[in-house]
């Protein structure tokens, strides 16, 4: 089960932002649903990235594939909340996630449920995601249903290798990423 | 009727993206709404940001208010199809607007329910919204609901007087905006 | 004797980067100076700004004045580096400076000598400053030519009294950087 | 004879901005050199990115290479002036270049006579450059010392064809360029 069948579906359904599994298909099949997604990354003492975290997880697509923190934001949560719950509900409680002061994505994933609409791809839903590099400073450990954490420097994060085992556009998200924070090799 | 309620309610539900009025409850009881703000703008030949543009319109809170462009993603659009359409919508169908290049909003607006959350107020529903600055070449004339369209020079358009016309943090939104391209006065 | 002169006059000429009186005149006279201004801020613990700090200095203009880290990328030196130098410069050896992953400066500033040129004066040369909204963590104290340290929230920085301590645009350049946080009041 | 040769060179030495060869030598051994960098783009109606501009020319390196628009900020001179200056001398008088409202770049260039220090050389001196998107919407013709001008599409600009053609980090900038549009393949 992947993490937005979890988030929609395991809770009780009274509370707001919990929605029962036919209101969750009303709603996936009318409005987009606001995401966000961070690239963990870690940084030298200059501020420079040297190494970009992946997770090994149930991608939306039923693969297992290496991706990045992604999650919806529930109703009444601030953006900055998504980010750092999510950030540690797949880093662990100890990552010590440095959420940056620009409010201000580097760049906007727009996930639809036909691949060849945007190349980023999500067969359950149209959900509008707002991108973040976020510095992470402690120990990260992955939780949840995440199977692995693996850190790759840029070089590696885009070789072909790596590149194989990413879905739905998580690799062209690496690279836009890379290219923010000037480290695209 | 405001913009938001048209779009939701007067089209026949049947086809994607638009609700019946209890749908449309539903959703934005649970989820956040995918919304764009434009803020038009007049560019002089280098560039340079000289007017900015306000409608006069009902807004969200039930005033007539000094405003930006703003509406709802549709279901299965792209947020450039959005910005683009509502622009049309709110400016006339020779206003030229040019969405910019970059996908990246210069903020993210957060509109809720409650006043306090974040300071931008929507009593109808939580909103996470892209805000772009949009130069605008050609002619504008308000169309649809909006009732008026005011260019103002960046001084004007933070004065005491234009600020008491604007609610719902619009008056922020536009002095945002103003910083994003160096004019904040 | 304030920053610029001490980086130019006070050390020896036959360093790269560093020049004679005269040299230093020739430069000032002919080219436009590559400068960074850092703006320090105290962020809580989802990212948002809560402070900004403010260093009470002698300005370029020759008065006492609250401004931020300010100061010269010398010749071969990566702007990373020259950001990390005058912070630590300014604002003492555990301030823990966290330079932003993204090289892309919030805003250029563009000092000329014509204070009407941009509204950004220096009366010394023509600089084009990269500036950036540094967090930082730790102890600041103030060192070398600055007299004072204070941390302000956005809401006292951007106060007319506050503002009025402020010379050559600096109170602007604040308004630029809490309006990129999303903080401007 | 490259751009900034010309631009130091062979104008009058009296004039503020233009320096002699022996004042020239000296200024680019000591301090960096503000630049500005423009990569022309074709967009569509709606804002997309179709096409990259790449001139031909005589690279700062010696080698006849692909290169985007760049050249030097001269004293007393606007950024946004520069920018334009440069599009209008290398595409020539009718392009109809569309300078940003945003005056921050999307990225910042660092230019070294060591080619390890940053990944992007310039024999002749460090040079700090201010990168920019700039759509084009008139007829472009190459003038000056530009030999040609090409449109690519993203995925011909990325081509491992058209990078071989490229020295000094330009295939690199222009990665990091469709990548801040969001169209890097």
């Amino acid at each position: 089960m992947t993490d937005i069948d979890d988030v929609f579906n395991t809770q009780t359904e009274h509370e707001p932002g919990w929605l029962s599994p036919e209101d969750l298909e009303l709603v996936r099949a009318n409005v987009p649903i606001v995401y966000v997604d961070a690239v963990p990354v870690r940084v030298d003492s200059l501020g420079n990235v040297t190494q970009v975290g992946l997770l090994l997880r149930v991608a939306a697509d039923g693969t297992i594939s290496r991706m990045v923190v992604t999650g919806r934001v529930l109703f009444g949560e601030r953006v900055r909340e998504a980010l750092m719950r999510h950030c540690e509900k797949d880093l662990g409680p100890i990552a010590m996630p440095r959420v940056p002061a620009n409010p201000t994505p580097f760049t906007v994933v727009e996930y639809f449920p036909d691949p060849q609409r945007s190349g980023f791809y999500d067969p359950r839903h149209h959900a509008v995601s707002l991108a973040y590099v976020v510095p992470v400073e402690g120990d990260c450990e992955p939780t949840q249903e995440a199977l692995d954490l693996t850190w790759f420097t840029p070089e590696e994060a885009v070789s072909p290798d790596v590149r194989s085992q990413m879905t739905s556009g998580h690799d062209r998200l690496i690279r836009l990423a890379l290219a923010h924070v000037g480290k695209l090799p």
